[in-house]
């Protein structure tokens, strides 16, 4: 399926980016968050969420809910990695498709852009679980971007 | 917009629900969760999220994926008002459109069956904030019910 | 469910709708396209698609694409009816539900806004058969603004 | 983005599918309709519909219920790929992301299986126009897959 990127140069590297949430998104990123960014490129976001008994649904499941802010936490890099830190840039539609249950393992997110144009980004993500290459979710998101981008 | 479901009467009652979510899922479910069950119908649950600082983002703003966590508890409490305690039913499509910012105040998600079937249930969600008839997001979401339906 | 618009007179009436599709429209709006327009206010649109051979698929059943083609019509006229003939504005997100078989009758879309902002529209559509109360689908979907609007 | 499905050889092929759908679904696919098979694999299939001034908007622009209706084509053509001439899968959920306007030109179609289940169906569109690798819209869509598979 084509892809729509041909740069790979970030605005923004995986240490731009992580000192970035832990100062701005202390509450979601931190050492116990289980979050961890696995790789950056222009419109990419390679997202890890180590495996922990507080994700997970009876029968060792992890759960909706942990899937889709995995994913959101992706968009939102990948969003970083185009346009750098603006704080502005929302999400206005997230669709999400479950496809298969998650191993008991690490959880992976590749979040990349369909379309970044200048009011609105595109992106889909698909999840899979660590050691494996089916996915377990996919989703597609549009954020809104502000008129004027500032930091 | 015409609704489904003409019955009330929840299988499940409100403190059904809260002893099998007690007992079910105690990681989503508890004295801290800020989830309480403000109202049963059959294919319908309302349930209210106690504003609380660790669900905001700068800005006060309550984040996206505390509405979808909000929205994906009341899209499974309508699947067992209507259904009761089937374990297996799980959500195939969830797809959310943010409207508004919420207020920083309670936030209510209102989940109804658009329809119930043998294989599949259709729902919608509107989020709105206490005190407010303006929807913050909307869901739609799908989940599947497995063919034989046990406890 | 809280609908966000108190506001009834539309921007445009039925007869300017009709004048306007005419001449923008001629080849999806015409004296054979089996469309009608049944009733407009500030933000909603009720459209109607006759019953005809042509739209039926084997069984009797109308066809997906053509209950999108009515929902897609029906979510223009809303946006039409709310901020006059903004010839660019377009569609982003379109995510339908489809719910249950559609009788053998005119089919009827009920479109409305959930929020008009100044750069995005958010809209639902419910499909019905004429008689029915039940949703045969279930639409939302999302329009971009452009920053002026034009006639 | 890793891909489900491993098989290359389609259950139908293109001869197979064009003799199926020429006999149920004359209205829908026949000399005039415009649309060709390009391609057909096991879960996956191309489909071309050439540029004609049926089709277009005001500006020459192919319009949205056109680009779903391709889409909904090539799904329909994927799930035959996959399952056979299963008359009763239907789809439950159709999501389109519109991502640039087409260009005055055919447009491609290419769907493919994100999961093929029992009882469910998961999968992704992508439309370009011909000779272009961007993508113009992106639909992820499900069908219901009846339990007993019949011709």
């Amino acid at each position: 399926m084509p892809r729509v990127l041909g740069m790979t140069k970030p605005v923004m590297s995986i240490a731009d980016l992580e000192k970035f949430l832990t100062r701005e998104f202390p509450q979601a990123f931190h050492a116990e968050s289980g979050l961890t960014i696995d790789k950056v490129e222009h419109g990419r976001a390679v997202v890890r969420l180590a495996y922990s008994e507080q994700f997970i649904r009876p029968g060792g499941t992890i759960s909706g809910p942990t899937m889709m802010m995995l994913a959101d936490f992706a968009l939102y890099l990948a969003v970083l990695s185009a346009i750098g830190p603006v704080a502005l840039a929302v999400t206005i539609n997230f669709n999400i498709n479950f496809l298969r249950r998650p191993e008991p393992r690490d959880l992976i997110a590749d979040a990349r852009m369909l379309k970044l144009g200048k009011r609105l980004a595109v992106m889909e993500v698909s999840l899979h679980s660590d050691g494996s290459d089916e996915p377990v979710a996919h989703v597609t998101s549009t954020y809104s971007i502000p008129p004027k981008s500032g930091a």
